[in-house]
């Protein structure tokens, strides 16, 4: 059974990269966190997202992101990239994300993104059905 | 007065940094080009965004964003940065975006950002008047 | 004749994005200029990289780069990207950089990028033909 | 004393947002991973790079990049940035770097950074006596 609250952590530091003369994080760089917040999700339930694109040639296309931001992050920064599947429909999956301070439970960032399941030329299609089982109920469900 | 309609238009190219292997511009870019349509639009206003940085310490950090994509963008492509001031109030500033192609007038994406006036520390302030002014009547409300 | 002296100007600005939080222009950027500058170099001698790329199925992979950094760039600063051709070997290709201000000619940076032609799977090939002629002589050998 | 072959390794996956539609991680971001060994490598050494510059007020300004690619990195890889202090002079500091693969051992990519201290406003500067013990050095020496 799909667990609605189950989410994956995976730990991030702010790289001097990614910073800009603010003296903080870039705020477009949240959205490349909630990337690799959403692959380690992938790799938590069974599977990576780079196996799903090569072996069934669908991809999930972003159709639509959203991002608060709530308190700046600093260089070397470590954080952590909370990252929940919040809906998944036949050729719709939407992750939210939340941006947190380990210890403090402090939330830097929340944020949402909407993908569209489309084959290699961006036409929609159906989520893989074994990626799909694997999304919802992750490693568990083959026990 | 303030126009709503007003908009100030950039031209950009999808650099090849900005693609991913999915072969189209990778979706964080979006809000990269946003800032680039939002700097513009101070310089179409009569002043330069680094200006107000510099001599009133008033910085506008992004406090939301959001986008929605419509078509992917091919590396190369020539496209315009639709730039719109949204709203104004005294500690609150929201852009309007839309990425078009200039010729057929396709929209590729379209998108906001809400910024939040501060001084260096973070802390909400209001919004320097003189820059205000430029923001909304623009360089032609001095004649 | 190639025409070893010539070179291709673009004009870019710094991006807020490009900044870090020494309050200047990230040295790895540097290396997305020269890519926008090789791509302009292509564009003014009557190809797009991107057609290259997809008649051709051959690649100019990086193998080297270097850089200099002789002076830093402020956010909103306007330069140009000086791209010239180097050297040209059957399989081996070297672009030279120079970021300079366009006005004073001070110059910012200084680099070199040298490209391995390849197939889509990496393996080394030769550069074709009909893009070589255009890459020496430019759109100008034509006539 | 200084030990020459020390080196100090963190391990990173290539993001999605790092590859480009060649299919592979984009060249530019070496020099980022770079910059992520060269932080790790002063957390090893006992000290944070963001608490150098903010308590001293001395920067580490990249003078100087090269870097030479071997083999191409895929999205999700995992591999190692092997960091090593190559000399220190007063004003002047050298870093090389490797992108390996753990188990293999084969190498991706090899670089070196050379960076001059400076203060604030990029002055020529010494290295702070304190943090060039612990770079040269490391915790090990106070014990």
């Amino acid at each position: 059974m799909k667990n609605e609250n189950s989410y994956t952590d995976c730990t991030l530091r702010v790289r001097y990269a990614e910073t800009d003369q603010m003296g903080v994080a870039y705020h477009g760089n949240y959205l490349i966190w909630f990337e690799v917040g959403r692959s380690e999700f992938c790799r938590q339930h069974g599977f990576s997202y780079q196996e799903m694109e090569q072996t069934t040639q669908r991809f999930l296309r972003v159709a639509q992101v959203q991002c608060r931001y709530l308190a700046p992050l600093q260089y070397d920064a470590e954080f952590v990239v909370r990252t929940q599947l919040k809906a998944l429909r036949r050729r719709i999956v939407t992750f939210g994300y939340q941006l947190i301070d380990f210890d403090s439970k402090k939330v830097y960032a929340r944020g949402e993104t909407i993908h569209v399941v489309t084959d290699e030329n961006g036409r929609p299609r159906s989520f893989p059905k074994r990626f799909e089982h694997l999304l919802i109920d992750g490693r568990g469900s083959e026990s």
